[in-house]
């Protein structure tokens, strides 16, 4: 009988055209290589449904997907049993039994994603991959500050990327900060759900906070003005960790 | 006229075998490549001496090279200047000018590694390259406490790998302590000089330390035996970062 399983995905994305599946076999996926590793060890065709379609070169710790499959293995040997077969920079972290019901997608709670700034004079290659550099010293209080504004119900249209498909563009911020420790500025953020783009759109426009570019009372016309062209740069996909993704029952 | 030149970089160790240069084209080493952009740059053919062999895997933020080269590039400017010269894991963070008679290696005052442990239930992809894994709870005031057993003038033959050329395994260490942040246990050992594998090997023994496998007597008793054999195993590079080299003037 077939149980229908939630795993937790831990990735480096830095070798990856992101999550979702591709039909051009010549740009590795991570939903493509998480399937391949699935499949050879139940010994059966597993296709995945992912929470979150995260872009190219973006990580995840909590990525959650869900497989249905016909199994005897307990679910809590899952991720142990999993490792030998995935390829190095894939992990399961955690596996849980779910409702025939339960999607990924739809159930969803709220998503917490952190955006690193790696903020010194140089360089550091070691965190290249994993952080976006940037050499002016950022005003971490400010940008701190500033970010609550972005809190609570808003259309984010000013914060997402042309094209972008959902039927709306109202989504809920619960909270958001920005900390630095040592080198690292991390800005985490809560919602509801995000536009595309939304949380790099949202760090870009923090950076340029944190250079003195953009005041408090800039950031909420920004949002108001529900224009992308007024907001900041994307910020680059290395900086970009899906950190948590919550339901309300798992 | 030749000027003598001290730069301090940093790298990420994941895609080179080691720090110094091989006869064999076919391992790629960090020198090999430093050289190669130092002398796309200088337009002569540099060569460096580097103040550590770092192993393959090992990373640096702080290892110091010399030159000697005939510019008029002003020195301060060379970290930046050299950027697009070089690949995107070595990064110049810091380049002063020396006397004539200064050697990286031979007037080293002391050094300063890093060895860092991902202690977490599940691996984390992302870190793979920059930590070793360990899923065990470490005590770590446990291992910060035996671990100063270690500081100070010690003959360290126990913790060096069989077939070192050092004339003497007599080395000081100046501090060493053990801290946890989040997921990371850092070691940080500060010593006159290190044997061959000497932290990493000081690094496994004390993973052990932090299993409850090796009490303080033990470590003592160790240290005494001189006896590679009775210490540790040797952690894997991908944890160790040489971070800091210091000169008496520099």
């Amino acid at each position: 009988m077939k149980r229908k399983i939630l795993l937790t995905v831990a990735y480096d994305g830095s070798g990856y055209y992101g999550w979702q599946k591709q039909a051009d076999k010549r740009f590795p996926t991570v939903q493509e290589a998480f399937e391949k590793a699935l499949s050879a060890f139940f010994r059966e065709d597993i296709v995945c449904i992912g929470a979150s379609r995260t872009d190219r070169g973006v990580h995840a710790f909590g990525q959650r997907a869900t497989i249905e499959v016909d199994t005897t293995v307990p679910t809590e040997k899952l991720p142990l049993a999993l490792h030998s077969f995935l390829p190095e920079n894939i992990v399961v972290v955690d596996a849980v039994d779910v409702d025939d019901e339960f999607h990924p997608r739809f159930h969803c709670a709220c998503k917490t994603y952190e955006y690193k700034i790696y903020n010194a004079k140089f360089r550091n290659p070691v965190y290249r991959k994993y952080s976006e550099f940037n050499h002016k010293k950022l005003d971490i209080l400010a940008m701190n500050d500033v970010a609550q504004v972005l809190v609570g119900k808003h259309d984010f249209k000013s914060f997402a990327a042309s094209g972008f498909s959902s039927k709306t563009s109202v989504r809920t911020i619960f909270g958001i900060s920005v900390e630095k420790s040592g080198e690292f500025a991390t800005i985490r953020v809560t919602g509801d759900g995000f536009l595309y783009n939304m949380v790099r759109i949202i760090s870009g426009t923090l950076i340029m906070v944190g250079e003195g570019k953009i005041s408090k009372q800039q950031l909420e016309e920004i949002l108001l003005s529900c224009d992308r062209t007024k907001a900041g740069k994307t910020a680059g996909a290395e900086g970009l960790t899906l950190v948590k993704i919550k339901y309300e029952n798992y």
